[in-house]
């Protein structure tokens, strides 16, 4: 078993370099490649399922996924499912989804409303969504942590119906998954994925009922399917990549940290890890870890892959120039694995989670301590924020005018209506004015 | 001058038919049409700006603006037109610019944190955005208000740089968008528009700085180019015809909803005005207003085609089916023009913005009341909301792990991760728990 040298491998950059923020944001920037012929296949997908329904969306499960079994998977299934697996695995899914929605219920927001100087009453109502599907990818890659994160949320806003969509490859349904689904309290479930289960939950089929919201992520056709009914539904993110920053010093725990980077990398080869170090020293001490702990690892090979292609180490002189190349690159997942991480997070504006101190592994925010691991990927970070309470609730500005309001209010509407030329509209204030 | 007998021309159903709903739902149902040769046209003109930068900015602009001034429009420009325009015109946009300054207000949030009985530190950061681009409409439809409107949100939210673009027909300046700009503390100015502004906002050129953000409205160039670069840079809404939906009974003023009506109407051929009744008599007193009323309309052209094309008239026999019918339509400007306004709302969960009373006339919401009048259009209030605050922020997770935490998660995070076959996840938590 040949021990990689990896220092030797992994792209290593000084921040002091004039060079290193280009070389850096060429290293971690990406983007999703317009691949028209995907996008035509994925143009049809929705065309047909949208006029045909549910002739279309069983033929296309069973062109792509294999089957053709009913296209609901009914609740008496999950609770089956849920009674089969590990009696600790149920007890870790029952524990991770009730810390995640304690969190989540700090985000809940309230309705406002003020009285103005003129009497009148202004405010904003805020209210769930009627329904929303939430996409759960099938396969290798189907993990009942998704369903709690992207559930739980839409749970605790308060969302009526709850439709789950999980692609069951040869009829073969995930049982930890549609455990999750009856732990997260998901109200409907059906065994369709693709492009095809989200023009099912975009348009509406004859079984399938039409969502307001569609949330979770997929493959590339999936993305390229929510992106193609943006407006019709809401959609979340269009999720890049996932990758992780960890920041060490002296004070780091070198295993830890090679551990950290390495769950990163272990989800695919296209997952980034990214090392920011304050000490020489300690770059070495962790690629010495690294080259150890790698040989060990089950996924060894795509943590390979994923380290030669995207991993990049960047040696700093200052916590200054942390921060710098932090914001910079915005990550979706920040561990500051130093002494005074509270301190250092002081200088940092853009981070999907930011784990703080030595004993926040990304894990635990994967899985179990509260916050959702479902994050703006690829520096995103810069504008988008973690799924939330507030992805499946929407406002309604509210107004109410008093007589005073309507003349002092008439009178401005009344001089920029005229000024943009829209009469009708000057005119319905000055209607409210004559009128006193 | 011919008097239109309207009760002949406009739709008119009545809820209580069974068909009713389903004829209502194709009247107000919209969609973009994917137009392929405009999406060429834009992706084209994307790449060239993103390849060239402000090379291809200045041949657009000549190609399509007629101009080659120079792309900023300075400070003193803005002040010099602050000062041409009328006083009485300047003085409406700082006082309107006050109150939705005022308003939104309401809308910032504060970051929060909580420990947990594990002494886990749990939380949310809320920052605003580092630098946004707002796209203003130019031509006949370049309307100051617009400005104000997509500004103050980010000013409240503390956006550090709001880059404003503009496109100046044949170099025509509009000095009333120009007064707003200056009005509403934009950062910088620059004379262009369509596709590509909106790629050197995304892009940045060696003039335009990339943005975070592109919020505004635009023509159907600007939003195929703001949904193609959605995901580099986050965007708003991508709006469709602007709507009205007024509800009316007994206690009505007949005049004041004829104008509220024509007022939504002289936006655009495609805007659209629909009447709820719940009075025939209304309706038809109504019906005579707008008779009445229309042919001394400035733009009764446009009115005209609109009440024609998209208008809809719908009796209905009670305040649930009149609730019932605006969840389906789910209004962007929805006026209850009523006496007890407020107990009419109760029944309502989907509206952009709720205007209570016969004194609430729209055009106080688009000018001056203070709410935002960037409304989710066309049914998305099923799951958007008006502009505001929260559009310029994002958030991040914090988490701090206790001794006692790091054990009792790292249990669950270990089975977890184990159960979904990533290793690494369980390792990185399972080296935590081994160190106590």
């Amino acid at each position: 078993m040949s021990v990689k040298p990896w220092r030797d491998v992994i792209r290593h950059l000084q921040w002091s370099d004039a060079d290193a923020p280009t070389a850096l944001a060429l290293m971690t920037q990406w983007e999703a490649v317009a691949d028209l012929q995907l996008n035509d296949t994925v143009n049809g997908v929705l065309a047909a399922v949208r006029s045909e329904g549910d002739v279309a969306l069983v033929r296309f499960t069973e062109q792509f996924d294999r089957h053709r079994n009913a296209l609901e998977i009914p609740a008496g299934e999950w609770a089956a499912a849920r009674a089969r697996i590990a009696p600790e695995l149920e007890a870790a899914l029952v524990a991770a989804g009730e810390r995640v929605r304690e969190y989540h219920q700090h985000q809940s927001a309230a309705d406002w409303s003020y009285t103005d100087a003129l009497g009148n009453s202004l405010g904003q109502r805020i209210r769930p969504l009627d329904r929303v599907g939430v996409y759960v990818p099938g396969g290798k890659a189907a993990y009942p942590s998704s369903v709690l994160m992207n559930v739980m949320p839409a749970k605790v806003a308060g969302v009526s119906e709850i439709i789950m969509v999980v692609p069951t490859p040869d009829g073969v349904v995930n049982d930890a998954v549609l455990a999750a689904a009856d732990i997260a309290g998901v109200d409907r479930v059906f065994g369709i994925g693709g492009a095809q289960a989200v023009a099912a939950l975009a348009f509406g089929t004859e079984s399938v009922p039409a969502v307001d919201k569609i949330v979770g992520p997929g493959n590339a056709y999936v993305a390229a399917a929510k992106r193609a009914v943006f407006g019709r539904v809401g959609i979340d993110m269009i999720a890049g990549p996932s990758e992780i920053l960890v920041v060490c010093d002296d004070s780091s725990n070198p295993e830890w940290v090679a551990m950290d980077l390495f769950s990163q990398a272990e989800h695919d080869e296209m997952a980034q890890s990214i090392l920011v170090s304050l000490s020489p020293r300690m770059t070495t001490a962790v690629l010495d870890a690294m080259s150890r702990l790698l040989p060990s690892l089950e996924r060894r090979e795509i943590v390979e892959v994923s380290l030669r292609e995207r991993a990049v180490i960047v040696d700093v002189a200052s916590t200054e120039q942390a921060c710098e190349l932090i914001n910079q690159v915005a990550p979706e997942h920040l561990e500051l694995c130093v002494d005074d991480s509270t301190a250092l997070m002081a200088g940092i504006r853009h981070a999907g989670a930011i784990f703080l101190g030595h004993r926040a592994p990304e894990s635990l925010g994967d899985y179990c301590a509260g916050p959702n691991h479902v994050l703006p990927t690829s520096g995103t970070a810069r504008f988008a924020s973690p799924l939330g309470v507030y992805d499946f609730v929407k406002r309604s500005s509210v107004m109410q005018i008093s007589a005073e309001g309507s003349q002092v209010l008439g009178q401005i509407a009344s001089v920029l209506g005229r000024a943009e030329g829209l009469t009708a509209h000057a005119r319905a204030a000055e209607m409210r004015l004559a009128h006193d």
